[in-house]
């Protein structure tokens, strides 16, 4: 009935339904929601029916809801429930997701938090809170089917069939010995291909393609994203079976670090979106302005150490802007490329000396053809063939240096285990505009008796 | 036996089974392997090995090996075949990738190509191919396993086993009425735990989300995310099931998408990863270079329009990188915050609206503090009170300017239908050096009788 309706419509039942009590109603609306949608509907719902909802809903329900919201909003929402439902809506939450939600949270907020759960789900949270943040370990669930190797595959789909509404995925069954060790994987569609007294150990592959628990998770999405799986298993480090991670939460990992990579090569700041509001925005952005006003200083410094030239020369200031501007551009280029390329390559002494020779290459290419289109212009602008070569030169330099210092230093970074998005394409701006200033005005003092 | 050993250690034992010309041996190895590995040991292939390793494979695996190839590599491949089987292997591959592999092609080269496929295939890429670039149309696929409302749950459950080989996700059915048009959709788990004979119109859920064929990849990406679906359903106008999007595509147009945005951010030009040649690559990233090159002589122009000015104050040349600096940096900030925010919010006016207020407090607050600091910096390095209060002024204005530009430009190009992203971070930046080299040129001259 509400299926070709709008979200507001469907919020204004839901409301309809809220205030007339009418639970049976409520529920049938609930039915033909996705959590998603459910999540807009308590989003956009005013505060006085919010409690009402919460109540009319069952703690499965509750559950998937709390998957859909922030942490804001979901801290939100555990504050209106009793704590004895509180506990019974954790225990049916992902682990993966509720693994989020405590992260950052104070131990004894999470001690009160996870109270009232199951002493079994609970100890499982704990335990993933160990593993580092952002790994393999932190993002898996442990609702997936496994099967022991002796199995036949009559008992594997017998055991697959009653654990379905439980599982995350039904597409691949996990295969493990006595020890739980991973040993295997069979497709659901294999099963349905073989016969049902085949036994799971001549059927499955051994070659499992695994990420350990403290894999970091945007490889994991990596390797997902390669093989178009729609999850992959957790091993610790003697290849026990610990989760699996599923392709729903790999693929919020790749939006979320592309927005972080992002963020920090404009260097603007952690986590600014369109609600964010002004105060905090600019405090988030200020830091990285006030470092570079005072490393734009330093360029001021340099420049008044060449103050006699430029002061003999004045129209040498009106080549600064584009000379600086343009080995900042393609600094940002080379580190764009490099940046992104880290993300999704394997990386050897072969890989990164082949770049950088590329980079050399591209930096001689765009510096040779845009010296000598600035020479010209330059020459016929100004009438002064030394002033036209001092500034052809200076650029085919500082485009070469510019080039090069985009690609290496977040290589260097790399090598460093620090993560190379970090050098923000600003920060790299502004590094190249002090090598291009000291170049240039090297360059035009040593021809300064030409030039005057 | 394999499933140790390393990549390169299988590809050695590859060759020596194609060498010693052992075709069971050769297969005994691939049926361990992933597709992906698969490509990998052909990309690692001397070239004299190539063909018998084609040769070697049948058509289902040639198939699987094609839709993990780049273009270039798909098309090296296809030329070993003959036509007689490239048709075949065609016939087998996921339509939504062979149509990515003919975009692009010359008219004739596609009918060559697809003249050994079956009439009834080719007659589906070649109706894919009709609609644009980049939208559902284009990356759906037809293997996916549909049912009607009338069907028994034992009848839905009997469909699925028959085509779950065929099939590319069995966890959802979509079901259609008479006239192919999409009504419902149901779970593999619902079906689970329904009754036999349950009648699919009673347990389906009516309110199915889908995408339409000419939905823009991104946002049925971003639907796909939301929901945390392993595939969407993608209609016609008139509401008829044509195929369906599944989550591993998807994922690549979300790695894809972010990659374009930066690169164009960058204004790294399109597409050049690690494997790109120097002469390419700078090749690409030419014309913007050139086109800010240009602009940068605008800059140049600007202040020679204050030569004066300058010759009089030489002093004021050593706040120019910091001002134009400060300022690119401010815009870049913004732009990347709106670029990314636009990606997964719904604009509508009064989001603008706030949008710009918000950027206005952020430039108030940064204009604020930055240009009081740097009052204080310039009045005790060059002990000029009017030189400071000068400089602290106009980069109050200019960071106002900035941010706001940052934000607004973006804004107007995604109204006029414009890929804001092309709004670069180095176009922003080298737009902004104009604003504020006018401003900070123009106040300075407004005092420059109490400057000298």
């Amino acid at each position: 009935m509400i299926h070709n309706m709008t979200e507001n419509q469907i919020t204004l039942l839901v409301i309809k339904s809220l205030k007339e009590n009418k639970k049976k109603e409520f529920e049938r609306i609930l039915d033909e929601l996705q959590p998603y949608d459910i999540a807009q509907v308590y989003d956009a719902l005013p505060e006085k029916h919010k409690k009402r909802f919460l109540l009319f809903m069952n703690t499965d329900r509750l559950a998937d809801l709390l998957e859909e919201l922030n942490k804001e909003k979901q801290l939100e929402v555990l504050n209106k429930l009793e704590i004895e439902r509180t506990g019974k809506v954790l225990d049916l939450m992902d682990n993966d997701d509720l693994a989020l939600l405590l992260d950052d949270m104070s131990p004894e907020r999470i001690t009160s938090l996870l109270s009232g759960m199951k002493k079994s789900e609970s100890k499982i949270i704990q335990d993933m809170m160990n593993y580092p943040p952002e790994t393999a370990g932190r993002l898996m669930t442990n609702r997936f089917v496994w099967i022991r190797d002796y199995y036949t595959v009559r008992e594997a789909v017998d055991k697959l069939k009653s654990f379905a509404e439980y599982a995350e995925t039904i597409n691949y069954l996990y295969v493990i010995d006595q020890e739980r060790k991973l040993v295997g994987v069979v497709s659901y569609r294999d099963l349905l291909i073989a016969e049902p007294l085949d036994i799971i150990n001549e059927i499955m592959y051994e070659r499992v393609i695994a990420a350990t628990v403290t894999t970091d998770q945007e490889e994991v999405a990596n390797m997902v994203q390669k093989y178009d799986f729609l999850a992959i298993p957790v091993v610790n480090e003697e290849n026990v079976l610990m989760g699996i991670a599923t392709v729903d939460d790999l693929m919020d990992v790749v939006v979320q670090e592309a927005n972080e990579d992002i963020e920090k090569l404009s260097a603007s700041g952690k986590s600014i979106d369109f609600d964010t509001k002004a105060f905090v925005a600019a405090y988030r952005r200020l830091p990285w302005l006030i470092l570079l006003l005072f490393i734009g200083i330093i360029s001021g410094s340099i420049i008044s150490g060449y103050e006699e030239t430029l002061a003999q020369v004045v129209a040498l200031a009106f080549f600064m802007p584009m000379i600086s501007g343009m080995t900042g551009n393609t600094g940002t280029q080379s580190l764009a490329v490099v940046v992104r390329g880290l993300v999704s390559n394997d990386i050897d002494k072969k890989i990164v000396t082949n770049l950088i020779l590329r980079e050399f290459g591209v930096g001689l290419i765009i510096g040779i053809t845009c010296g000598i289109l600035i020479s010209l212009i330059a020459y016929f602008w100004q009438g002064n063939a030394t002033l036209g070569l001092v500034v052809g030169f200076s650029l085919f330099l500082t485009l070469i240096i510019g080039t090069l210092s985009g690609a290496i230093i977040p290589l260097i970074l790399y090598r460093l285990n620090i993560d190379p998005a970090i050098a923000s394409g600003p920060l790299i701006t502004t590094l190249n505009d002090i090598f291009s200033l000291v170049t240039y005005f090297g360059i035009a003092t040593m021809f300064l008796s030409r030039l005057t």
